[in-house]
């Protein structure tokens, strides 16, 4: 096979789980040849001779993978809630907590009172822990601002990251995130505000990538999620659910109908929601780290997404409340351990199916010619490594756009 | 209040948990003076101004806290078992890889098989993880080795990461940790040949610091045990033992019997447990990763070890097998979250009860005068943070023996 090409660099010296198709699909001793911030060519190295190349750069050993994708993800809000994680760890009840000003609305009086400046700072720390373990590509929810001044500062903090950060944030706006404490007993109210106001805002600005809801009992109803959802496709932009995190809903039949691109959380989902995702081709976000936190015991039906076809993902849903979760290796490992997982599905998860699930697939997530050259190296020895280890840094160093970051 | 002190150097900038007590014992914008590895005092900075030092470091922010002390590690073995970990979690059963030569047997062939050179080196790699998070003493355990020379490579090089390494290692022989392939048909046989032969070459050598065994229906019986137990202290060696982990065989009432300094994993302890263990001082070390990794259910109980009195620690049981965990900040995490201990137990279990745990409570595990100044600081506000994190680096910087590490 004689190959002619020009290419900045070839990255060589290690094996590649290129994750083509959603597999390992291992490359021993790989080569990928990177012209600009895209894959040129990919393969065994021996097969890469003939490539002529500005500079190569030989790892040594270890394993390459795509670059690690975090497809749900609130990193952006005020404060944090060690307090109530120790208050609550001391036997307070919640309730108690909820009258001394805790929970959730604690975290959107800290969001509403940060400037975008002290926002973006806090979140950049945290972010910084989740690219020092591979991550290339994040999202990140708006929803702790619950009024419009403030869910549009959190979407700019989240655009001002993505803009100085070496990696790249898909803003998603989830002002349905829980009833404002203005409107507590008028969520319709929100709603409509939401639909009428914000959305149009957001889309005009470019602001969000796509738009979230929480459908729950304690928040909104499927009713509700649909009106959203209808503005923001009227509006051109793709939508997602918080879906079955603690009773069954449906919300995520009601994704799919929407062709949503994921359905997120889904301990209750049932066999009928996945025939449901599975027409739809909406992606499963399974959040391992919610599920450990609050000590659930409903596991999402791993064995109907793998029955029917559903596409499943894994991510941190890293938030100050119910998953302050910084690293994607610890959620691999919980979503073997907890959920069954095969280590290759978590992997995917990870990565090809992270990037489906923030409809980029096309772009991002696995290794082949034409995709952006976004990949990590380890110092492991197979995949399985990235998942068996639990905690502790795994060395690793990313290449990012095609160049080392 | 007149201090006229002399000192190399004083850390000031800081809040400090000193864990005096086993309590946070914060001292809020503290100093420590530091004269040699030793600390010569300990305080609100501003009673410090009469200390002359040679040198002051300001880490202006943040919280320091004992270096932390991991108290039940298995750290040195030879290859790893991910492989394995993808088998079971891809429906191979136990019995399957048990009989393709998988399991603890398969570590035991790999490390008979590597030179103390190779132990030495694979383990320095996870130790360096450890350390990265602020461990500043470490337990290592032989058991891998299950026959006499090997046991001794093990020890030795446990040593030799202590002497090589800026990190204080404590060695144990845990040569009855599983039943050796020569000796699967007679165990008792291996007991005597450890009693008569290998305990009394470790002693003599000084090789280790303390004799650990594994009590359970699959591996030894309280008997047994206790002929160990009986062999250690005849040789003048403190004794602990894997007791309660799978079945109730009351191996934490016979460690107690034998003044352990701890009994360790204790899912199925009773109250008579905690009752004896409380009388002779066995710390109860608690392994959540292990718990975690095996799906277990039963909890140690923590609330019976709370009433008696019963000192707890945390341990990463970093293990090829059942818990290959690299971060006592996540230990910290699942000892709350799991076992439901507080943050400030589970802090105390991996510094001052860590420390008893280890036998050497009178030197390390807090911050106070005549102790040594192994210390960490890290970037958070509250000691909860160190908890509440889930995964991922939490920068710190660690003083070990008074130096900046
Ligand atoms: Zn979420
Ligand atoms: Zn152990």
């Amino acid at each position: 096979m004689a190959v002619e090409l020009k290419c900045d660099t070839l990255w060589t010296g290690a094996d590649i789980a290129t994750m083509q198709g959603g597999r390992y699909s291992l490359i021993e001793d790989g080569a990928i040849a990177v012209q600009g911030e895209q894959i040129v060519w990919i393969g065994p190295r021996e097969q890469a001779k003939a490539i002529r190349c500005d500079r190569t750069h030989n790892f040594a050993g270890g394993l390459i993978t795509p670059g690690l994708i975090d497809c749900h993800t609130h990193l952006v809000f005020g404060g944090d809630r060690s307090q109530e994680f120790e208050q609550r760890l001391n036997g307070v009840s919640y309730s108690e907590i909820a009258a001394q000003g805790g929970g959730i609305i604690s975290t959107v009086r800290a969001t509403r009172a940060a400037s975008q400046q002290a926002l973006v700072a806090s979140a950049r720390a945290r972010l910084q822990r989740l690219l020092a373990e591979g991550v290339t590509t994040v999202e990140i929810k708006s929803g702790y601002g619950l009024d419009e001044e403030s869910e549009l500062r959190m979407l700019r903090a989240i655009r001002q990251l993505g803009s100085e950060m070496p990696v790249d944030v898909k803003a998603t706006c989830l002002a349905a995130h829980a009833f404002p404490p203005e409107y507590k007993d008028n969520p319709q109210g929100w709603i409509e505000r939401v639909c009428q106001h914000l959305l149009p805002q957001v889309a005009q600005e470019k602001l969000a990538d796509a738009v979230d809801a929480f459908c729950e009992h304690l928040a909104f109803s499927p009713d509700q999620v649909s009106e959203v959802f209808s503005a923001a496709r009227a509006l051109g932009m793709p939508v997602k659910l918080h879906a079955e995190q603690l009773s069954a809903l449906h919300g995520a039949s009601l994704a799919a109908r929407f062709n949503a691109l994921s359905a997120d959380h889904l301990e209750y989902a049932t066999e009928e929601d996945a025939l449901a995702m599975a027409a739809s081709g909406t992606v499963a976000v399974l959040l391992p780290g919610a599920f450990y936190l609050l000590r659930e015991t409903q596991r999402p039906p791993v064995e109907y997404f793998r029955k029917h076809g559903v596409p499943m993902a894994l991510a941190s849903d890293a938030n100050p409340g119910t998953s302050p979760a910084l690293s994607l290796r610890l959620m691999l490992n919980m979503g073997c351990t907890l959920f069954g997982m095969t280590p290759e599905e978590a992997l995917n998860g990870v990565t090809l199916n992270a990037a489906r699930a923030l409809g980029c697939a096309d772009r991002l997530g696995s290794l082949e010619v034409g995709k952006r050259a976004d990949f990590v190296h380890w110092q492991v020895e197979r995949p399985a490594e990235l998942v068996y280890w639990l905690g502790g840094e795994l060395p690793c160093e990313t290449i990012y756009r095609g160049e080392m970051r």
